[in-house]
């Protein structure tokens, strides 16, 4: 059997069965945005890593190394904030060919230590070693959470309302964008190749939801839209509906999607590399989170609700109903 | 500047400081086997990350998958027991090129199973991705030590004995014989080349010296011998004295030696891999810890002592003295 065959999902569970061996301290181990651990203080431990490959994960010639850094570490800060949580320590481990020099490496940790900075965490040891090929970037992130307010992916309710804590699919049009070579120097192309090159963790909004009490389950929305409320939903035991006429769509993208010739709703569904949060939100407490959300500047979108059965629709501002197949990013199909 | 002009070791000096922006709950950052962070609980939450590269630190027609898998886990195992922990939890992150099937992704998994599992730790979350040329792994564990029981790279003192938990060299001589093509069946090639295919994490050992009190200080040979040594006398600010007589050095290292027309001290000084630890012991509770160790089945050597200073000397059989420069691995050298 080939790896394409059963996908990156399908590898994930294959190898999680074999890996546990002491339950003792462990709250959830495979399946979720980060390990979470009661070890022996008062609040649980969080653990992420993102192993990121150059030519797959990211281009050399697309930003600048502070740039590559920052977004290394922001993909794991947002493992984190899906989990309520907040992060302490980052740990680097990085396999450096013959084709990187030692400036482009300073941008590096420039880049990561910056972005580090911004959010009050160290970065610490790791490992630094040669490659013969690519450039590969481990990163590895711990956080605390308390046990009343850690996200998991499995405790969402029929009924609870889908919030999401930012526009999805920026990224994924940035990204076509620079893959048809753009350029294009007009302030729209720019920012959606902003939200490519330079997502933010949504740290403050991952707190909002966790400490409201409010939030019944969360996930970061990194393979898409679709794929990540499908797992939200698998591990929930549920199935949900979309409004299309609450979806936000931002401007950018309907310009974008008439100059490449493409449906922006495509690109907000199936997108990718968001790195917003997907929440399930009690409904009686919506009202009361929204306002707290935008006290605090930030800004949720109710899309839709929870609902009891398995699988996703759209409903569409006619009022027709449309199944969504998730089909977010998997790395082996 | 180029990374070859500085090597490994400056490398990592050059990103030290920038990392630092939270000091409090840091106990040790960047600079020894393990972070070691105060979090919220009564003990140290250890932490440590390896990332190993295909061709870089393992070539795929050298052992089966579950051999690779194995050693994955050991070398970061080695880093908890460096000082003085008892690992907890593993996060495999891992990127697959093409060439590797699923029968040998099952294998690698389940020699890192197999292994964790000997050591009661867990496997759990991680992340599995793409690579377009090799393959390659990063594990990342987590271990605990209580604060009186961790063992620094920093705080050896002069006069206390240098110990090693078991011998070196043979790990170097085994990865000789594999690079030369050896194949040959007998029992002296094969246990070399086990040795550097499938090391022992010290973690038993580890115990020992920090439960005693008696070790001051420990680091555990991945480098080699005189690299290891010489880190752990920086850090302390110290040097050494080693007695050639005192080195353990088995009758496979001198038969390989003769074989390939090498010194097998040259391997027992500079081979590295060989995951023993090699720990700063106080003089008065050498015979206690010896004692010990024995009595559970681990064999210590003490090799030498600490001195005032810097540098290491080595004193041969006929009373001469050789100053040893460090030469084990920089990757960038």
């Amino acid at each position: 059997m080939k790896l394409g065959d059963i996908g990156e999902f399908g590898f994930i569970d294959r190898i999680a069965p074999v890996g546990m061996v002491r339950p003792e301290g462990v709250i959830k181990g495979i399946g979720d945005d980060c390990a979470v651990m009661s070890l022996s203080g008062p609040e649980y431990l969080l653990v992420t890593t993102d192993l990121l490959v150059e030519s797959v994960h990211f281009i050399l010639d697309w930003a600048p190394a502070e740039i590559i850094g920052a977004k290394a570490l922001t993909v794991n800060l947002s493992d984190i904030a899906a989990c309520g949580g907040v992060p302490r320590d980052a740990f680097i481990s990085i396999a450096i060919p013959p084709h990187i020099d030692l400036d482009w490496l300073d941008g590096l940790y420039r880049g990561l230590s910056d972005a580090a900075r911004a959010s009050s965490v160290n970065v610490l040891g790791g490992d630094t070693t040669r490659s013969k090929g690519h450039l590969v970037i481990n990163v590895a992130v711990t956080g605390l959470v308390r046990p009343q307010e850690v996200l998991f992916r499995h405790t969402a309710a029929a009924g609870d309302i889908v919030v999401l804590t930012g526009p999805t699919g920026r990224s994924g049009a940035g990204c076509d964008l620079l893959l048809r070579g753009e350029r294009r120097d007009d302030s729209s192309a720019r920012s959606l190749i902003a939200a490519h090159l330079e997502p933010r963790a949504h740290l403050r909004e991952a707190r909002i939801l966790a400490e409201s009490g409010a939030a019944t389950a969360a996930i970061d929305v990194s393979d898409g839209l679709s794929s990540d409320l499908a797992h939200l939903c698998k591990d929930s035991g549920l199935g949900a509906i979309l409004r299309e006429e609450s979806i936000p769509v931002s401007p950018d993208l309907v310009r974008a999607g008439m100059e490449l010739g493409k449906d922006p709703l495509d690109w907000v569904l199936h997108g990718g590399e968001d790195y917003v949060l997907l929440a399930a939100v009690k409904p009686e407490e919506l009202t009361l989170i929204m306002e707290t959300a935008a006290r605090k500047g930030c800004t949720f979108f109710p899309i839709g609700e929870f609902v009891a059965g398995a699988g996703i629709e759209l409903i569409r501002a006619d009022g027709t109903r449309l199944p969504i197949t998730p089909r977010g990013w998997d790395h082996f199909r």
